[in-house]
């Protein structure tokens, strides 16, 4: 049996190195990719970022708990992560004083824990991460988290790959306004206001509330079939993570917004905006790839050369590099 | 006079109408980079990065206002900021609570601070960036702040643009030791502790000792010239920027930097791989723009619907466009 066929079937150990396959961008891994693409398109991705010490590993270990094991009636979902953040703990480290304790998940044969530690010769991290994505995504995880650090093109990146956004914050970040990023909130479906037994945290609510309703909202024309006569508004919730505090109302609100995105036609207009972005981040990396290889290393090297004395500026060097290195 | 020639002689308005037009990729605005860039290559660019919280708007506004009176004998420096986070004051906000206000520094006619809003189509906001800070240069400031917020990406673009890169962390930024990052320390030449008058200073300080010997450093092979028998250590130094503490050994620091580079050989390796970076930059984006017109807009959005409905897998769509769209 293919590696391809182990893993639609269900095998851990053929998922962990087809995985490893498609990390290493291998012909083979990228043959998978081709392969398992028609099954794909199931999965609700979940992006969770926040700066570091806002505690989103705890939360996401504790949301993984939950979702494993529901209240009676409900179907636990299979769980993957994708920790895009080197120094989570989902890639290695610990996480004391949790109550959950990543074994707690870690042993569990339906939840599949991964860092995307390549840089992604073929489109960087983003490329990468989308990669792993698709592969737990045809493999049958239902729910797929991706977590990334800190506030930036990160965040941006993820809103480009993610069905939902929790963006994760906690009071006494700098004791200034300033913690909570108005960049940040407007790519937030869901805010979750974790350490809530902090002093302080009733400030922190109220400036994220008064940023919410300040933010002018990423523009998102609303979808044309959409049959939802109200727009979704980010709901804040208080969590402690670290005691499993206010786990139930997250995921409550990541099962609301799903059921938001699929009534309202934006499911497909998000898919089709993640993949638009996945395609031409592609196209860019191969577009890169193949100029390199039309122009010789010395004509390269040449043009650089001049860019660093000033006798080319950028703009120039570029028209040069366009015209096939000629000068 | 043109605008490049009286940008050149110091114009402050016409410096200001400039950097609208390289903001906006105006043609007279990419004309006139090509004309400054043989005027650049003097100054000292210098990133400043770090979490939100950290307070380094407040220690920016506090090195402007030390290079701007420097102790008797020394020339004060035209120093210019780019702030590439929209959220910080230097964008319109306000530092509250600083001796040193914004005003101290805005009405100095040797300073000049422009927010890098414009998300740039040539290249994105490292591009658009980029082109700001070869204005200032052109135009004869001598030292250039580049800020950004945040962990991830934005840092580690920062790094290719700057001479000399400032990582500001504080205690307390979460009680654990994963607020501080090891990917973010691998690109910083100095460290800054700032709000070092709250509780935990010293652990905080003694978490990033260890992490520093610990992070394997960024691998920079060493200039072939190089004349400095021993690397750079990132010193950590600590500051109450509120308060205006530690202050000169900060800008004692980034002179010591921008010595080490010059006598080591090591400036002449960043210009060249930040201006490889820059070019490289501008490569993908027009190498994008070039295949977007090659392709009719309906061959387009028939792999995008095919990609969509998992007819084609992302690659299988590349490999179509790099086609010229021909199925």
């Amino acid at each position: 049996m293919s590696l391809v066929e182990s893993v639609l079937q269900g095998n851990r150990l053929a998922l962990a190195r087809l995985l490893t396959q498609v990390e290493n961008e291998t012909q083979q891994g990228l043959e998978a990719l081709n392969r398992l693409y028609p099954y794909t398109g199931k999965a609700h991705i979940v992006g969770v970022t926040g700066a570091p010490g806002t505690g989103k590993s705890s939360l996401v270990n504790q949301l993984i708990y939950a979702l494993r094991h529901p209240p009676p009636g409900q179907k636990p979902l299979r769980v993957a992560v994708v920790a895009v953040d080197p120094s989570s703990p989902f890639s290695g480290g610990a996480i004391l004083g949790d109550r959950v304790r990543m074994r707690d998940v870690a042993g569990d044969a339906d939840v599949f824990i991964r860092s995307s530690a390549s840089r992604g010769a073929l489109g960087g991290v983003a490329a990468s991460t989308a990669n792993l994505v698709q592969v737990f995504d045809a493999a049958g995880f239902e729910l797929i988290f991706i977590e990334t650090v800190g506030a930036g093109q990160a965040e941006v990146d993820i809103a480009h790959l993610a069905h939902t956004v929790i963006v994760v914050e906690a009071p006494g970040l700098g004791d200034d306004i300033q913690a909570i990023k108005a960049g940040i909130l407007e790519i937030a479906d869901i805010i979750v206001l974790n350490k809530a037994d902090r002093p302080m945290v009733d400030n922190a609510e109220r400036a994220l509330r008064m940023m919410i309703e300040m933010a002018s909202r990423k523009p998102i024309p609303a979808a044309e079939n959409s049959q939802s006569a109200f727009p979704w508004t980010p709901p804040i919730l208080r969590t402690v993570a670290t005691e499993g505090t206010g786990i139930p109302a997250v995921v409550e609100a990541i099962q609301n917004h799903r059921h938001y995105l699929q009534t309202s036609g934006e499911w497909e207009r998000r898919e089709r905006h993640r993949l638009q972005s996945e395609l031409e981040n592609l196209l860019r990396a191969a577009l890169m790839k193949r100029l390199q290889a039309a122009i010789s290393p010395e004509a390269y090297r040449r043009i650089l050369s001049e860019l660093v004395s000033r006798q080319l500026s950028p703009y120039q060097a570029l028209e040069i590099l366009l015209d096939g290195g000629k000068q």
